[in-house]
C-alpha cells in the first residue's frame, strides 16, 4: 500500500459483486432469486476449491518481493497471465509502461564505532543510492521544524550521518492511526465548487521535506538515517526516488527504531561516529515495465466495463504477501472462480494487476492515461488493497458522489 | 537468564532487606520502628537520588553486551568496580575464573539461492564455529523423536542444511509457557529421602540433543538453522559450547521464525539449495574471566555474610540491557543506598556480580568451589535475575527448606 493516500483517477467504486450483478441482470424482485443462486455458487467454489493459498504461497515463497522494475515483478506478471489463461480468461496480455531508472538492492551495513562498538540494523530506503565505499561520520540530530530552522545547521552538517526525529517511546507499541493529520485529508469531501482546495497536509509536509532534502545536499551530508519508529527491531519501507523512479539526492536508510533511540540517547552525551557502508545499483536506462491484464467478456455489453484490481508490485524487505499479495491472489481467484462459473455478465470485467502502486499509484495512472478515450464506459472499479484481515470498509479516495452506492 | 534452571547452589534464600535487619538487630517488637525507619530511608534515597537509570544506559549503550571473555564483559567487571569504590564500599575486587576458550562473534550470512532467491537472516548461536568459507548445501528437515528414527537419516545428511522441528504458527504470538515441562520440575519439591530422583525432563532433552549432534557430526551434517520460534522476524539467542565454553561440534545458527516457517515450507514442494557464511573466532587458549566483588563490612558479626547477586554476562544480539542489566544495576543501586546510608549491618553485606551465568550459572558455581569452607557463614543469598518489571515471586531454586522463610 503506498504511504501516499492520492485518489484514485477512476470515476467509479462499486462492489464487484454489484458488477457481475450488472452484468447478469438488472436488479429487479424477479431476479433475487438468481442473485442468490449465483452468490451461492460463488461463494462455494471458493469455499470448496480455493486456489488462494497455493497461489499465495507460490507468490510470495517461489517468486518473493517484487519492487516495479525487478526482475521479480516480470516473473509474477508473466505467472499471472499464465494463471488468468489457465483459468480460462481471454484478452490475456501485460500492458507496459516505462520508468526512469529500475534500482538494485545491494548491501547495507551500520555500527558505532566510537565512543563504544554497536551493530546497527539498517536497509536502504528505494532508489536510494549507495555511500562511495565504507562512509564514517558523525550523528547529527537535525531539528527543522521552521524556515528559521534551518540557519542552526548550516555549515555544519559536512560529511554528516543525520537523524531528523524526536523519537517516541516504541513501548509499549503505538496503536495504528489510520485517522492522523496526514491521513485524514483524503476522507474529507472536496472543496465546494468555485472554492480552492485546501492545501494537503501530506503536500505541505512533501515540500518540507523537499526542502530539507535540498538543504542537506547543498551542505553535503554523508547519509539519512531515518526512524523505522516499530518495536521489536523491525524496519519499515518507503522509496525516495518518487513517482519519477528517479536516483535518491542522498544516500538514505531506514534503522530499527532501538537503533536509532540509541543514536538520539548518546549523541545527547557527546561525539558519535557511525559507519555505513550502502551498496545499490540503478539500470543505466528506463526499464519497460507492465500491468497484467485480463478480461471476462461481457455477453451484451462489452464495451462496458467492471475493472477489478490490486497491485502486484511490492517492496522488498518482505516477500510482499499482504501487501499486496493478498489483493492480487484475491483478485486471481475472482477470475477463477468467475470463469469457472460461467455465470455470463452482460458487461464486460476486466481484471488488472498493476505495477509501480508503490511510488504513487503509477502503474494504474498510466493505465488511465492509455485507455481515457474508455473512461466514460467504465462501469465500476474495486482496487483491493488492505493486506491481511477481512475487508470491512471500501475507501472511496475522494469519490464521494458514490457513496451512495457503496453505503 | 540461563535457560538451564539448575539449582543455585548455595544453602539459603532470604530477602536482602530481612538480611539487612538481621545485622541490624534481631527481630523483635521494640525494633519494629527502628526498621521502618531504615526501610523509609531506603526507599527515600532509591526515589529522589536513584542512579538506576544513568548507571543503566552506560552499562547497554556505552559498553554494550557482554558475552563472558569478551572484552565488553571485562570492561564492565572494571566499571562495576570503580562505581562499587566510589559509592564506598570496601574489599573491591575482581575474582578470577578460566574459561576454555573466548568466542567472538563474526558475520553469519544466508540466503536461498534455489528455486529461488530469498535473504535470510540468522545470527550464530554462542560458541558455534564458523563455516568453511560460503557453504551451499540442501535443507534437510531430521524428525528425529525416537532412536529408531536415526536410521532413516543415516547416509543422506552429508553437506545438508538442517532444520529440525515441525515449526508452530508464530500469529498470533504464543503466550510464555512458565511452566512447560521443561521447567517445571525444578519447581517440584526434591524426592523423599532414600528413593532415587526422577530424571529430569530437561537431562532428558539434553541427551537426545547431545546424541542427535554425534550423529549430525558423524554423517557431516554442513549447518545446523534453529527456529527462533519468534514473530516480527525477532532472533533467539544461547550458546552451544556448554558449560565447559568448548568449541561447539556444528556450524549452528537462529533463524527468524519467518526465515525457518519459508524454508519448512519451501522443502516439502522440493529441494531447496540454502547459501551460508558464518565466521566467528576462537582465543586459542583459556582466557581468565571474572566475578566483581565488593562488600559492606558487618559491625559486629563480620564473617557472617549476607550476598546479593546478580549476573552482569549477557548473550550479545541485544544490549544485555534486560538480561541482567537490570538485576545488576539493581545490585549497584543496593550498594550505593545501604552504603550511603550508613546503616551499619550486623552482618558483610557482599555485592556479587557473577559472569558466565548464560552457559549454565558457571560463575557463581566456581564462587561457591573457591568459597566453599565459608559455606556455613553465609546467613542468605539473594540473586536478583528477573529481567523487565517488578519482582512479584521469588524462585527458591531447589532450596525447598527455606520455603517458610520466603513466604
Amino acid at each position: 500500500m503506498n504511504s501516499r493516500r492520492v485518489a484514485v483517477l477512476f470515476c467509479a467504486v462499486v462492489l464487484v459483486f454489484a458488477g457481475v450483478r450488472a452484468g447478469l441482470a438488472k436488479p429487479a424482485a424477479e431476479d433475487a432469486s438468481a442473485f442468490a443462486a449465483a452468490d451461492a455458487q460463488i461463494l462455494s467454489e471458493v469455499r470448496d476449491h480455493s486456489e488462494v493459498m497455493q497461489n499465495s504461497e507460490y507468490l510470495g515463497d517461489a517468486i518473493g518481493p517484487r519492487l516495479t522494475g525487478s526482475p521479480q515483478l516480470k516473473q509474477a506478471n508473466d505467472w499471472t497471465a499464465v494463471k488468468f489463461r489457465e483459468y480460462g480468461l481471454t484478452n490475456v496480455h501485460l500492458e507496459p509502461w516505462t520508468i526512469a531508472h529500475s534500482w538494485t538492492r545491494g548491501t547495507a551495513h551500520a555500527r558505532i564505532v566510537s565512543p563504544t562498538e554497536h551493530p546497527l540494523t539498517i536497509a536502504s530506503a528505494g532508489w536510494a543510492p549507495g555511500t562511495a565505499g565504507i562512509v564514517r561520520g558523525s550523528v547529527a540530530y537535525v531539528d527543522i521544524k521552521t524556515d528559521e530552522d534551518f540557519e542552526k545547521y548550516r555549515g555544519k552538517l559536512k560529511g554528516a550521518i543525520v537523524i531528523a526525529q524526536e523519537p517516541a517511546s516504541l513501548s509499549p507499541p503505538k496503536p495504528d492511526e489510520p485517522f492522523s493529520e496526514v491521513n485524514r485529508p483524503m476522507q474529507t469531501p472536496p472543496p465546494l465548487k468555485g472554492q480552492p482546495a485546501a492545501p494537503s497536509p501530506f503536500a505541505v509536509m512533501m515540500a518540507v521535506a523537499r526542502k530539507r532534502t535540498e538543504f542537506y545536499k547543498q551542505e553535503g551530508v554523508a547519509v539519512v538515517l531515518r526512524d523505522s519508529n516499530k518495536p521489536h527491531g523491525l524496519l519499515n519501507m518507503t522509496g525516495i526516488g518518487g513517482e519519477q523512479f528517479n536516483i535518491g539526492a542522498i544516500p538514505t536508510a531506514f534503522i530499527t527504531g532501538e537503533g536509532y533511540r540509541m543514536l538520539y540517547r548518546m549523541q545527547k552525551h557527546g561525539p558519535v561516529q557511525v559507519e555505513i557502508e550502502m551498496t545499490n545499483s540503478f539500470s543505466d536506462k528506463p526499464v519497460e515495465v507492465y500491468n497484467t491484464v485480463a478480461e471476462i467478456k461481457g455477453s451484451e455489453k462489452s464495451d462496458e466495463v467492471v475493472i477489478l484490481g490490486a497491485h502486484l508490485d511490492s517492496w522488498d524487505l518482505g516477500t510482499g504477501s499482504t501487501d499486496n499479495g493478498t489483493g492480487s491472489m484475491a483478485v486471481l481467484e475472482a477470475a477463477r472462480v468467475l470463469a469457472k462459473l460461467n455465470l455470463k455478465p452482460k458487461r464486460t470485467i476486466r481484471f488488472i494487476l498493476f505495477s509501480g502502486e508503490e511510488e504513487g499509484l503509477c502503474g494504474s495512472v498510466k493505465y488511465v492515461e492509455a485507455h481515457k478515450d474508455e473512461l466514460e464506459k467504465i462501469s465500476g472499479v474495486l482496487v483491493h488493497d488492505t493486506g491481511t484481515g477481512r475487508v470491512l470498509t471500501l475507501a472511496l479516495h475522494d469519490n464521494y458522489q458514490d457513496r451512495e452506492i457503496v453505503d
